[in-house]
């Protein structure tokens, strides 16, 4: 929302300085991007791009059983094939960070390097449901127990690995009783890094752990790799417009990779794609404090000004 | 179930050899001792004993809504008041362990010393919920890596404190998002030891080790002690009388504490009272894999009989 104002406003500017570019300038909205009602996100530019098909998207149900199309219609949203984009030279989204590290640093502008590559697993650990009361310690193959030790492993990786980032943020303990040892444990394990290598390195050394662990502690574990995403490099020529844009309107930048999707990541496919980033107050996102000053906004809309008029020259 | 039907054949023996003991021999079958529909469990014993008032009994409800009094009558249970045990020499429950001590040992007979004391503790860590692509690892305040960590001194304190029982049966993340930093973590401690002091000690030690673990991680931790039961200790007559008969009968026997609630935790207060304990095959048990042999029944129902006719003579 944040992206098609900015992108209004320096329309606008454009218009009321009457200033003519050599090629077309479009704002695209993408419906869906965040994917909180329909999932997955970024159904607009994923579709545009080919990543999903049309009856893929228009079958997508809500919780309420409600499908896309029909949600579409509702609201008088389906488009014209006519009016979709075809091609393009560049395309440029701003956002805010969602995260803290502008905000940290005191930067005002986020030169996106590109969108980190990510890998979900999901790990299933098997112990043995008991009595608490009655099960001496050392005859309990306790599935909680494991699966906590598993998750310190898990942090610890990323202080080995430079750049790693890993979260264990859905964890199901069954039956989830309080008198009664665990006897499974389900979680999650969400990694992140720049470095496809990396990432994939991080992988199979997290297998080795879990194994061990599991070994140590008698369980059973699975261990389901969910899906890989490989990280995306932006153009560097619209990453050198963007900083060189902030440098002359005197606005610190600094250059960084985002740990969230974002529908550049499949606009990256169509043509040479960026991203400008603006601070999140201390990097709350996903959340009612969400909040991004308005002065922030306005160097952002000024950056993302200079930026098009450059590369409407050099592209 | 298994009591009342060793119950019955103690009797059945005692008629068809025509002995007559010098107490009045009952059998009483407790309403309701699992709880598994209507909670908390033992509601005959501790209704028989004070410990619950009969209106409180009455109307407890299932998950469907139906009241206890309801569903007593339903099944033509209510009982009169003029038939209601009033005083007792001694009371006997022979149970099944339920844990897997005997099995392991190889011994028949479990002479219960007691009903070992527990507490119960809710710790709540709190920590900040974040953006797991875009919240760098050292910005994190993620309550599942510390409530993880707490797990394992949890655990730990059973190596250092001898015969202490901790479990952590139930636990829950918020919101439980694969890709979104936990912000939340809530537990459940079952604490048990057959000795209070030891574990009124063990919970102080808990505490500290849970405060300094929150703060090492930055969260915040409510811990809220729901309840303490202290320990039990049957009569050493009654064990005494149970040890003794399984010797004569040339039973292996051994003194172990329950760690599980029984009818006998409420008849205590009434007067003398222990119990027997069978071996439960591999400790399974509150599980459709829960195993009793029958020759160790046999052998249970014969120390039942003996323990009943040493105790009428010396009683």
């Amino acid at each position: 929302m944040l992206g098609v104002l900015t992108a209004l406003e320096v329309i606008r500017v454009l218009n009321e300085y009457h200033i003519e570019t050599e090629h077309p300038v479009e704002i695209v909205n993408f419906t869906n991007e965040e994917g909180a009602r329909f999932s997955p996100p970024m159904l607009g530019s994923g579709g545009l791009t080919g990543n999903f098909s049309k009856d893929f998207i228009y079958n997508i149900q809500d919780r309420d059983g409600v499908i896309f199309s029909e949600a579409l219609k509702d609201i008088d949203y389906v488009g014209k094939t006519s009016n979709r984009l075809e091609k393009i030279s560049a395309y440029i989204e701003l956002h805010i960070e969602q995260g803290p590290v502008l905000s940290n640093k005191g930067k005002s502008i986020g030169v996106v390097e590109g969108i980190q590559g990510m890998t979900w697993v999901n790990v299933s650990v098997e112990g043995k449901s008991n009595h608490a009361g009655s099960t001496p310690m050392d005859d309990r193959t306790d599935a909680l127990v494991c699966a906590a030790q598993m998750i310190g492993k898990i942090k610890e990786l990323t202080q080995e690995i430079k750049g790693l980032k890993t979260t264990v943020g859905q964890l199901d303990v069954t039956p989830n009783t309080a008198n009664v040892v665990p006897g499974r444990v389900d979680f999650s394990i969400d990694i992140r890094h720049e470095d496809d290598e990396t990432r994939q390195h991080a992988l199979q050394r997290l297998k080795e752990q879990l194994s061990s662990t599991s070994f140590i502690h008698g369980t059973e574990v699975t261990i389901h790799t969910l899906w890989n995403s490989d990280t995306i490099e932006f153009s560097p020529t619209i990453r050198n417009a963007i900083k060189t844009s902030a440098n002359e309107l005197d606005l610190p930048s600094l250059p960084l990779y985002s740990g969230a999707g974002h529908d550049s990541k499949y606009m990256h496919s169509m043509g040479e794609t960026g991203m400008i980033f603006l601070p999140s107050e201390q990097g709350i996102s996903h959340n009612e404090d969400e909040f991004t000053h308005d002065d922030d906004i306005e160097k952002g809309a000024q950056v993302l000004l200079q930026t098009l008029l450059k590369l409407d020259t050099t592209i």
